[in-house]
């Protein structure tokens, strides 16, 4: 069943790195680690229930390519993605032999992703690290560009480091096991890249985004290669979040309103992000950056991926709250990202009450 | 009492920073900081009695110069540079407002600025970090050259990141604050640079050693700065440890050991390192690398300088086991470095058997 690679270059110098796509190629993912990385051994971090569909078929073909896995099981769900688990981890790692020629192997969503990625990055000042991810939004956006890191009690991913891995391998055959909402949220970042970066990507997903949903090999793999060629082109001209990498929060900045407000709960973030993409393409246009109809064509394609397009209903003063990261700050402008038309983005500084003006919700 | 500054330059490209060496220069640290930096806050981290010392006028330098400073006291002791204070930093300085704009200040030795140097890595994914010695040890090795890490139970510096300060400030008056047996264990690292780089620097601590220790004005200045311009010059060529760095380890193989036996009690690192120093320049003349005479003329100078050059009574068999890392892998050969004369390092690949063959102790 397994067919040809597509392959994607993030261009990072002496740290460049491919992302590679294929149908039914979990099996190769041992050889392809030896060759990358030249480790002597191998360290799986997983979660359930990744590991019990593909754990053991992962693990078989790291130990025909002579790389001596061990494998690690962490609970899933962002709450555990801290450093109490990244302490765990170092010292079960260590305890398994972990050293300076071992390689930190992925296996999972975007949770696994940044936790081991942490862990790789700062096990003996870096290991090598190869990521595995098994959703879309992994897949096209967290496991590419090398941010990695773990939650404070103050907020998410405030504490990391940049490390990039040196390979990552996407089976598509691995989403089969995704409910549908899962696959919507996860396409609503395919639709984010599209939107801010790539109008060819765009039409074609206007032309066939129910059987991007459906996974029909024809479709699924040229349409990740697409979506992550946008992300390695933004790291690539941005590594570490100068400015252009900015633009990838298109649709954020009121999806991380959403989701703090809902007590990250009952949403998915896609879906947050969703909401998020319909408000400010809208306001893209009140604001005079997009053409009349922008924000329709992207609202119609959201909703046909099965997401939702409307902010719930919070009142303005929780949103502006919300927004207003530093709270001794008010009168602090925000980095919103605004569309000025479909595949082109930009940044503007706003204040939050300009973001939001009286009137803006409840459409 | 403010002399002119002494600079070594670290060269790492566009992460190049300067190391300036002075007297009386504390008073001068905000000005320069903000310099370097550009930094809106600066986030002090330090110790006791350290900060008893040199807190209140670091502080006041730091706000004079517009920094806004905050400052952190951690407790002393290598027992404290662990995961779940670096945890607690964190915590504190964001509770505090550290944003990306901020700057780590560490004021203090290598415990403070190892610990402070992670946290500076890793908060929000690194932040600005400049580095205040206050001990030999510290202003010739551990603040140059951008190692950071915490202690795990399973060792020293098992967890870290390579993350260069901006500006190594280095005080050569908080000198005179040290029991003259912790100036004499940061000379040992002096020698130590001497020894396996520096011939010149060598001849001039033969000429002068008891005034270095004495921190006379008209020797601790150059010769610290040509003690930090080993280390510059062998970070800059090696920055993360491929071959040329290890030779900083000269009479740390047997150091580590000695460490480790005492239950790093009793025992300054700097002591336990001339003892692995004269250990190791003996091994030298003996397996031929170096010519008859080099381990006396080392030993002597380590003994005006108050320092022990035999290591202490433990039997073979416990620093055959110390000296096994990999307690798996008992055939597995050892980087040892010796010296090939004075001022010239290198390392073979020993068995630790060829490190300690029997009656190689107790001399």
């Amino acid at each position: 069943m397994s067919g040809r690679l597509r392959t994607v270059r993030v261009e990072l110098g002496e740290r460049s790195y491919p992302v590679r796509i294929g149908t039914g190629s979990l099996p190769k993912l041992g050889e392809a680690v030896a060759r990358a990385t030249g480790a002597a051994r191998a360290m799986l971090i997983t979660e359930q229930p990744v590991n019990r569909h593909y754990g053991a078929a992962v693990m078989r073909s790291l130990r025909d390519a002579g790389l001596r896995p061990k494998r690690f099981l962490v609970p899933t769900g962002d709450r555990t993605k801290n450093l109490r688990q990244a302490g765990k981890l170092y010292e079960e790692l260590l305890g398994a032999g972990a050293d300076r020629s071992s390689v930190v192997v992925a296996l999972g969503g975007g949770m696994v992703g940044d936790l081991s990625g942490f862990v790789a990055a700062t096990l003996l000042r870096g290991i090598s690290f190869v990521q595995v991810p098994t959703t879309i939004l992994a897949m096209i956006d967290s496991a590419v560009g090398g941010k990695t890191g773990v939650n404070l009690p103050q907020g998410k991913n405030l504490v990391g480091a940049f490390h990039q891995p040196r390979l990552v391998w996407e089976d598509t055959d691995v989403l089969h096991s995704l409910p549908m909402r899962v696959r919507s949220a996860g396409m609503a970042e395919v639709i984010k890249h599209a939107a801010m970066w790539d109008p060819v990507l765009f039409a074609r997903l206007e032309r066939d985004v129910e059987r991007v949903l459906e996974l029909d090999p024809g479709v699924i793999g040229p349409v990740l290669q697409r979506a992550v060629r946008v992300k390695a082109e933004v790291v690539s001209r941005d590594e570490r979040e100068g400015g252009l990498r900015m633009l990838l929060n298109f649709g954020h900045t009121l999806g991380h309103c959403v989701e703090a407000l809902k007590g990250y709960r009952g949403v998915f973030h896609g879906e947050a992000v969703a909401m998020g993409m319909g408000f400010a393409a809208r306001r893209s246009e009140e604001l005079g950056f997009a053409p009349k109809g922008t924000a329709d064509r992207l609202i119609a394609l959201l909703q046909r991926a099965g997401l939702p397009t409307e902010l719930p209903d919070f009142p303005r003063r929780a949103y502006l709250g919300a927004l207003a990261v530093d709270k001794k700050k008010r009168d602090a402008r925000i980095h919103f990202v605004v569309l000025r038309g479909i595949g082109r983005a930009d940044t503007v500084p706003l204040l939050p009450r300009e973001v939001l003006p009286a009137g803006s919700l409840r459409r």
